[in-house]
């Protein structure tokens, strides 16, 4: 683990994103019309990420446990994809690109155990950085 | 929660994928020389995947907990993409497809985590089911 | 920890409730009408407690970890009150009275934190057990 | 989860009261003479409630992580009823009030899970805030 | 992770020894009488022995997760040593031995922590496996 | 739990020892030589002591969660012996002495677990803490 002890506290800032890829517009309808049998998908995804953005240091062995500040996530429908923004925010010594990635996979997984029952076909794609503030260096990845 | 009190069990196993692209082969061959400082990359991330596939019920609303009687990680190296296969085995009432889906991202974001101070442009791509056996079908889907 | 090494598996089935009293139905509107600022209060607390009800072992010492076969929460407005019904199924050795306790206290809670913003006057009552069957003896108490 | 990135840090103590109610002086009687098979009540109770208050953000979506710098636990017994009441202190920017319940909430189920076998009429009443102060506003709530 | 989806259950059961050695007598005093600030060293380290031995798979990457069907701890004083058993048992395919030790290990660390303040000379010594039965081979090993 | 809301923040800095006697010179030949079946012992133990003491508050009662912002492990092979160096380092109100000594113990049962199938001796001995700094007095305590 990186020693960070001589580092000081700025705000930083990541968002990270994730696409849900599903097989057929019948799946986006279920989600739109909140009709898939599990419940409703976008504010039980919200939900886990929420509480998995925190769990990150318990997964990733060198991430430093670190106070979350913000976490929220955004959704967006592109044909047949579910885009998933994932922005965390904290003010400490390192930044929150990590926890983004996971808060962001973790909606994707909760999204995919949901449709399953009614898409065979769902697959994760592009869990990626989009944008980071704070630390050394604010980056702007190109989008999608 | 689905109820699967009236189901039964069956030996159940499932492979999942992940890709992690490099921007570098310099990366790469750091990965293959054992040369990233924060120590070797398929040990680490083998080791937090195996940890992690414990924790899927945790994460993912919907999953059961269940006795996880087998869990395995593979790594191939194609250009500059690293290909992680994670595979679960159970026999219990229901599959394990989630739990194969969610350690491989696990083991993804470990090496994300890993490369991120010697690669900026990792990114995770394509996590998905390769094949499923036991239950009501067994599935082998089409390769990467 | 109670030995259960002798004893066989029945189904075993819990359903606990707790209340949420508000203070205003103002806070009842705001539920109803998904006007809660922190996000819709039912969906989350539901995954909340879907959650928190497979981590009861990890908090109640003397509780054996058991497969949690399944989870369901309902929800009633009776007036200022949110009654919680959470009921839990497994196939197991001993019952899973404390689960369905343990879960409905979550979703109480959430639904607290959810509520904290805009309602200074909320509390939790009456976390107790309705139902349980299976095991020695079928009980069924009296109301609420 | 809301942002806090812009709050300072203040003492922050909450004192929240969990009640549980025995159906029999007994019950009471076997508390006080340390004679419950599953051993001695209160000290098993306080520790799992100083270990069940760290995981509140683990539980409840919204909660952030902070930094418990104190939680103390102390037991009233008033006729067949055993009061709870749970200290939390934080020295952060926002409230532990959530956590001074759930810990509450913790050690009132772990009496329940310790009782069960020798009163199958236990329940948990008015899990509710005592007082807080810090932050924005002090308050100390009419009592019982 | 060993493959044991080819294996049948059978009842296992192991008990592992720690033992904290303090570096006085009046700390084991302080222990006797109940006179240690922070708590019932007895119960409290139970407690904690309970809860921790149920992590064990969330802490060792190879280790199984299984149904743990009994844990219990006894404690012996001998001299300025304090003797901790801890027993498991399952029925399982594969044995607790690991799960003693590491039940054994968080109790003895628990039993350090609470002394610390009193005694700066605890030490922990000799986690080892005393005993096992079940499986292929049923051993006692040779005493303290 | 101590409160420690009156006290300042220093770094502070604690490395803690943990031996794992094998009982064979061939033991120590599979570990330096990588033929260990279940993986490279030095590479996951690290990896699960890293992970594992971010765990300490969940484990032990009174740890308050800190911000572990260094944590590193370092192996000494002498005979028959591995000597593990587990160190920590926080800027925080309270030491990391617990933490250093709980993700040693760590370090130590995963190396118990992966060399089981090859030597059935393995003992843990000597968990104890080496030295610390900062806070009110810095001991160096004398070697093994």
């Amino acid at each position: 683990m990186v020693d960070i002890t001589h580092k000081y506290n700025t705000l930083r800032e990541a968002t990270a994103q994730a696409v849900v890829r599903t097989s057929s517009q019948k799946t986006i309808d279920a989600i739109q019309n909140d009709a898939v049998p599990k419940g409703n998908v976008f504010e039980m995804a919200k939900t886990a990420g929420l509480l998995g953005v925190k769990k990150t240091p318990e997964l990733l062995p060198d991430c430093h446990p670190l106070p979350i500040e913000y976490a929220g996530i955004e959704y967006e429908i592109e044909g047949l994809e579910i885009v998933i923004h994932m922005t965390v925010k904290t003010i400490y010594k390192t930044g929150v690109e990590v926890e983004a990635m996971h808060g962001a996979s973790v909606v994707a997984l909760t999204i995919y155990d949901m449709l399953k029952p009614i898409d065979k076909g769902v697959e994760i794609r592009n869990i990626k950085l989009l944008k980071k503030s704070g630390g050394k260096s604010s980056i702007i990845f190109s989008g999608k």
